[in-house]
């Protein structure tokens, strides 16, 4: 059955506040309707597009500069960053990210963009992947947009920084990893400064 | 000091024979010589350049194929493979992968060689990672030669294939990974057939 354009516009907005990364494509696909209903849809609302919302959290929350390595060696886009503490990165799954055969993402590139972003929330000019535990929950399809977010968790006993990455298409968790980070100083130091 | 030729040449081929993917640079280096000294020393021992003996390795040993992806989208160059036993892959590295800012090799193209080897490595049309542990041992850097070994253990009780991988670059461990594998089908039919 199909909702009332107020129905689904008030559900619309529930949904962008929540997932603020999610494309006018998959909004379509989870509503029913085409993409353009969703464009007048948001232009009612007053909500932005993706990529003005993106640039948005971008310049209110995202003060600091990636330091343990050249922003574009990240692979995804940056979308937020708060230094030993968080990010979030989204890639979105093109053709070169795939099987051929079976257009599923391989799990390197998952990989990458969680250990990158492990590398980049890192307060540091050197941070250097120790060791790593991942999942893979579920096969991620070409077009899927995969946001990820690091949390710093804290140094181990060895003085390692923990970072886990969590990765979600939508609601879905389609990568979990802890990613053990040598950094070039002493984290003690750190707390100090 | 120097060795003398006779030593040099003897030690060599021990080398040669114990680490058959190593290049004439590391050798040169290894002896202290010039690569054009290995080179004359490999055409007197009537050693092959390490081309040929990547192929001959290929062809005596590695008559299977790679089932689970096209052999193009293994990440380096699968030189040995005995389908739910063993493979082994060669990865140069190069600027592409590399941190710009130390030269040292990024961790997700490590993981990948390693992944994709354990992909490859799965005698079934399908293979998808559900999980992987691995350590970084030591950073690889530009222009070293990283060779992978996959070796199948077996099945877990969730009829999972656990593949290690190991990575040298010459005698050193520089990549340690265990990749538990989902496949498409009952492994104990394999058995069977």
């Amino acid at each position: 059955m199909k909702r009332s354009k107020q129905v689904r516009q008030s559900e619309l907005k529930d949904t962008i506040k929540e997932t603020p990364f999610i494309t006018d494509e998959e909004l379509a696909k989870r509503f029913g309707v085409s993409i353009q209903t969703i464009r007048l849809d948001r232009m009612e609302l007053s909500i932005p597009e993706l990529r003005e919302r993106i640039k948005s959290v971008a310049t209110h929350e995202w003060n600091e500069t990636v330091k343990a390595l050249p922003i574009e060696e990240v692979i995804g886009e940056v979308v937020d960053l708060e230094l030993d503490q968080r990010a979030i990165s989204i890639l979105d799954i093109k053709p070169e990210h795939v099987f051929s055969r079976n257009n599923i993402a391989r799990g390197h590139h998952l990989f990458a963009q969680a250990n990158s972003l492990a590398v980049a929330v890192i307060n540091d000019e050197l941070a250097l992947t120790a060791g790593s535990s991942i999942r893979f929950n579920r096969p991620v399809k070409l077009g899927e947009r995969v946001v990820a977010k690091a949390f710093v968790k804290g140094d181990d006993h060895k003085g390692r920084t923990i970072v886990d990455v969590h990765s979600y298409v939508e609601n879905d968790e389609v990568f979990a990893g802890s990613f053990e980070m040598f950094r070039d100083h002493d984290p003690k130091e750190m707390n100090e400064g």
